[in-house]
């Protein structure tokens, strides 16, 4: 059975993602991070998520990001609510945090070289909205480039490091689609940019809108708890 | 003037790097990582260096790379001693640590986003022996297409960001005549795998011989610091 790492976010793509991985035959290790987003509750539903899959080994990895400061997600910025479709496709947003899915790569190829496996699986996705280069499939081969070239496992076992990134051509409403058919409790995941300490979602930031209309477009009930608002 | 940011572990290659971006007029940002190495001394050293060089803002970063294994420079496992040079160079060396110039390179471009620099500065070498595959220009070649995908500097501002790595063709001693003309003081330096915690080096680990190497062939006194040994 390969071996294949699975950055564990805790949100609705990796979670999917992670099911795809075990759908297709790999003994995932599970791989997240504390890098002083102010959505902990993403860090904890991953766990959550990680052990419902019966995932052996989660690494969960603090790094501090706001040791750079340059993102909403990282800072007191305030999150910007209920966009419209023309705000949110305008450019990068500033919940954009600087090389993260970089960093975040970076790690995993550390795993995956530790841990003898040879995938990594990341949640990315180009189609729906996100603004963010390093979705970008073009980011996505880039990196999969210096794996192969960064590595002792590349370079002298002639292990190839592949860099998967299953969700790339799907929208929202196929990604849900495609989890809920492989068991994914979508009730566990948290994809808000400002949840509360418990997971429960603002229902108007970017993320929670397009999480929003996903299940609207696969036509499924949304699971996500909204909290309560004034 | 333009900044850039410049890699800091505390050796001789970095400090040398760090003098010829200054030379080159660059306003230098530097970047240093405590990632759970048993030679906590260099970190001290990069500290030193950085103040010596009028380095305005010297960011040093915890990363636990602990976490993930593989390494005798993160573990407790016996640094190779008095090495052969047929014995140096057989393959990658065991203190090769997983992705840890992709994990470094990947913090140099959160920062240098978020810092405005468009230009990293890395001290990776070809020429004189490391074995390390993340030391090769194909590597770093692979990393800044990876650096302009990845970043909103980037896609989004146009700003094109170089990795630069100016003793790649260099060998040891030519390193060390080049750093001396420009007035770095190598006694500041802390280049041995298994120094003590004031920076006395061990003068047997691969890096003490290449390091001593160095100065013989640049026909410059060593001025390094050596503990005593049985």
């Amino acid at each position: 059975m390969p071996t294949a790492i699975v950055l564990l976010s805790g949100g609705l793509d990796s979670a999917t993602v992670l099911a795809i991985a075990q759908r297709d035959g790999f003994d995932c290790l599970a791989l997240s991070f504390r890098y002083g987003q102010t959505h902990v509750a993403e860090v904890q539903a991953a766990q959550l998520i990680a052990e419902s899959a019966g995932v052996q080994r989660h690494v969960i990895v603090d790094i501090d990001l706001r040791v750079f400061g340059g993102s909403a997600l990282t800072s007191d910025t305030r999150i910007p609510k209920d966009r419209s479709d023309a705000e949110m496709s305008a450019g990068i947003p500033i919940t954009y945090v600087p090389a993260r899915n970089t960093i975040f790569l970076s790690y995993a190829l550390a795993f995956a070289e530790v841990s003898g496996a040879q995938t990594i699986f990341i949640g990315v996705n180009a189609v729906d909205y996100s603004g963010y280069p390093d979705c970008r499939p073009e980011f996505v081969a880039a990196f999969e480039s210096v794996a192969n070239l960064a590595t002792k496992a590349a370079v002298e076992d002639g292990r190839r490091i592949s860099i998967d990134a299953p969700l790339m051509e799907l929208s929202k409403g196929e990604t849900v689609r495609l989890g809920t058919d492989l068991g994914v409790d979508y009730g566990q995941t948290v994809s808000c940019y400002d949840a509360d300490e418990v997971g429960q979602a603002c229902g108007a930031c970017d993320s929670c809108v397009l999480r929003r209309r996903g299940f609207e477009d696969a036509g499924l009930a949304d699971p996500t708890r909204y909290r309560l608002t004034a």
